[in-house]
């Protein structure tokens, strides 16, 4: 009778105990030690990079220190401090503590919430996280929460992994939905959108968002059999936003062409520069149009928690779904996307069944999920909206809209510095224009060379900075500006997440960056 | 000039310092320690367990140790001991001790890996892990690995939450690959599915894969627009994988009706009784039909570790990509599934950029993932094969594909049960006979009236042995038995992947079965 090598069950078997062992304890605290308070260094080559991983054999195996010391010598160090309050750049910040013990009661327990075998309590636990933030949404009477809450055959939001695949389920039930069953025609879960097309009797069917939208859309668009033909990209105004007439006009032209709009995306805090779409005449148009309305708010979602900046967000409750991200403004780890459903029937458009793991009529999450087979990421979300709860999440979110506007003002206030939109929430995008044509700038008589040796000058100046390893801001390029719908424009874009980042933080970075651009303008 | 309040910003601080406050520590500790020496009770009602996560309002916030304290009381001992040796009816299992500090580095830094920015090292880590599980399938030369494994626009596996993500992961390259552009049309990537079918002359695509295939297949061809009907089931053998002589028929009847089989669906070790198809035939199949190759190993991809046992996938390493999971035979906490591809190029089919993320040409991991955002779950993928390694996971595999054999052998010499299917790996489904229909069983001349009673027997059975707490085995129902295609058959389902679970706990837990099963009979 084989078993399994003593020291290799002992893995297993130490798994249930209580406390780890104190080497391996001590090894990652410590390790975690050097790296939170290592000086930033400054940053590898990818290709140096690649030669310390390039070996495919199959390891041998190794104690768990051997393994600890190797990642805390050679990975560790050469990952990105996410957390530091010297990096504007990333929609990652400094996370709340409380992430740590909670991470270990999940892998500890490490759940399933497929199904209610392999989770029981945290089926429910999830469902009511999903609730508190569909009230936050769409702020529905007690008597519907009291109805659905637990309701097996309600679906008030599902948890994915991330925003992406909220955005593809929300738009999985939309085309789902707008194609369904009809007369002979079994819906388009069924028979594929060719014959889809057919039996609604239109050319194609398309999704309309601003050319600002996120790229999950042209996954999703393509994941969905659309083609990326079909994402209809609406230009958007200097500020970022959905240009409402051209909207209009797209709207009218899809009909002109027989083409059906399956949905109408709305984005509530762009990924680059923050803007809120208007979201109540957006609502007005998906309900003239009889098309799904969703919004993208996965960046932009919890700034409902403040009074002051929520109207903002006015129209989202008349939203058909909502996404919003647990790992950006909720303040948890990586890997929670949310999305919500204003009617709970919603995601019957997408359920599946199996005898042998998600049973029709039963509790169990995964008869309508994207994913299958799924962690108890819940506890990161339902922790989070109870420790730091409703005040917390205000201030947070008010502290960085101030933070943002700080930063605007005092780009304004230099004449190195062009801001490129008056930010609306807590992402600024602004860049370094050298000395020689500052002038022309403040003229507005920029011409498309120097516009172009603009762009190059911020995109090295944008390196070197990442390069140095004190600060980070990210770059991108923007189309769409005051300059013009075909000119790119490369800007810096400052994220003002962090709690820990303060405005002397912020006025170091800049000064870095003007440091920095005087200096490679020669 | 706002900030926000201490308290707050201390939980902020704290995530950067070296230690948790010792009594968060011990709460967590405690709380776990209780719940793996808990005795298990009796399984809580949904009913009970919907009325404990009843309100939806906004929290105001608490503290840290206050919200573990209700974690401990009142969720976690409702949850579900899937680590237990006596908990044999699903595909999780104890777990290795290192997952705990792993979990602990990993939600400490935070990583995106969605790009190099914010990820660094960890970029590179997860393509070096990928790479040993693709030597593990394909086995190529060093000279291939040496040019891809790091090289930037080769892709030879990606991550995703799950087996699920996986398959649809790869089931999308196979329809863009299979539709990609041909003269004017830009490819279903870009133009849909209906101008796909038109530019390919064919009536409709479709994807072959056996009935016993898992559901995530459904979705798939749900989400990518071809419908769920053209998901072709072919039926299995009596042991539960292909019947290649219904699968050349359900081939040749696509080719005379004009469909085009995007793909063809191998699994090696199905969901409900471990069944491997013959690889080897089908990749011959696939090649005939101008098809590409999947194979799902999300479950039984690590036999490959067994020299004893790899012959049972022949023909893998012919597949176009292959799914296999770290949360199941790999012993990785949930959220962890990996899809591998034979040719480096076939991930192009799905690539995405975004300047401000994904940027073309970039070493970005997300350009070419289903899911955009995501953590550095690689951590326990390349912890767990150095740690554990090949001789652990060859032991492991070994040791559960016996312990079934075990069951099996068991099984067979009582008269009380009944073996379903000869095990391949390491699932074995059987069911319960009552003492008056034995001779009957025996004797191959059990009528649909005795087998309804049985079903309706052996369902009570599984329920009544999960409700009392002390093991559970799962139920599903199998059609295609020896009982005939249309015989539904209710059957008990044991996992034996636990490696704490002994020969002993299957013998009580056989025990307890005929003991609840002779009682239920009456």
């Amino acid at each position: 009778m084989t078993t399994c090598a003593p020291e290799l069950l002992s893995l297993f078997v130490a798994y249930g105990t209580t406390h780890e062992s104190p080497d391996v304890e001590r090894a990652v605290m410590d390790g975690l030690a050097r790296f939170f308070a290592a000086r930033p260094g400054e940053a590898d080559s990818a290709d140096d990079l690649g030669r310390r991983f390039a070996d495919s054999h199959m390891p041998s195996g190794a104690t768990v220190e051997a393994y600890l010391r190797y990642l805390f010598d050679d990975v560790v160090p050469h990952s990105v401090p996410v957390h530091s309050p010297h990096f504007m750049g990333h929609m990652t910040s400094a996370l709340p503590s409380f992430v740590a013990p909670l991470g270990r009661i999940m892998t500890a327990l490490n759940q399933n919430v497929v199904k209610l075998e392999t989770s029981n309590a945290f089926t429910f636990y999830e469902r009511q996280a999903l609730a508190i933030l569909h009230r936050l949404v769409y702020g529905r009477d007690q008597a519907f929460y009291d109805a659905h809450i637990q309701h097996t055959e309600s679906t008030l939001g599902m948890l994915a992994s991330g925003g992406t695949l909220a955005n593809l389920a929300a738009l999985w039930c939309a085309r789902n939905v707008r194609l369904g069953p009809k007369g002979d025609f079994a819906g388009v879960r069924v028979e594929g959108m060719t014959e889809a097309l057919r039996a609604y009797g239109c050319q194609r069917a398309v999704i309309v968002a601003s050319s600002a939208a996120h790229y999950s859309l042209d996954k999703a668009v393509d994941l969905l059999g659309l083609g990326r033909s079909a994402l209809v990209k609406v230009p958007t105004t200097h500020g970022g936003s959905i240009d409402l007439a051209l909207l209009e006009e797209a709207l009218a032209q899809c009909e002109r062409e027989g083409s059906l709009v399956l949905a109408l995306v709305g984005v509530a805090g762009t990924t680059e520069t923050g803007a809120v779409d208007p979201l109540s005449p957006m609502a007005d148009l998906a309900e003239a149009h009889h098309c799904y309305f969703h919004v993208d708010a996965a960046w932009g979602g919890p700034v409902l928690f403040s009074e002051k900046h929520r109207g903002l967000l006015d129209g989202i409750a008349r939203a058909d779904s909502v996404t919003i991200d647990g790992h950006k403004q909720l303040y948890a780890p990586m890997g929670i996307g949310t999305v919500l459903f204003r009617d709970p029937e919603t995601a019957r458009a997408i359920e599946t069944n199996a005898s042998y793991i998600v049973r029709g009529g039963s509790p169990d999450l995964g008869r309508r999920t994207l994913e299958g087979s799924r962690p108890a990421m819940a506890i990161y979300l339902h922790g989070a909206l109870h420790i730091i709860g409703r005040n917390g999440y205000r201030s947070l979110v008010e502290e960085g809209i101030s933070k943002a506007a700080f930063l605007a003002r005092t780009i304004e206030s230099r004449p190195e510095l062009e801001l490129l939109a008056e930010p609306q929430l807590n992402i600024v995008v602004y860049r370094f224009i050298p000395k020689a044509l500052r002038e022309r700038v403040q003229a507005r008589s920029l011409d498309r060379d120097g516009n172009d040796s603009i762009n190059e000058l911020n995109q090295r100046l944008q390196e070197a900075q990442r390069d140095g390893g004190a600060s980070f801001i990210s770059r991108t390029t923007l189309r769409g500006t005051r300059y013009g719908a075909d000119v790119p424009v490369v800007v810096l874009r400052a994220v003002l997440a962090n709690p820990l980042t303060s405005r002397d933080d912020i006025l170091a970075m800049l000064d870095e960056q003007i440091a920095l651009g005087d200096c490679l303008a020669g």
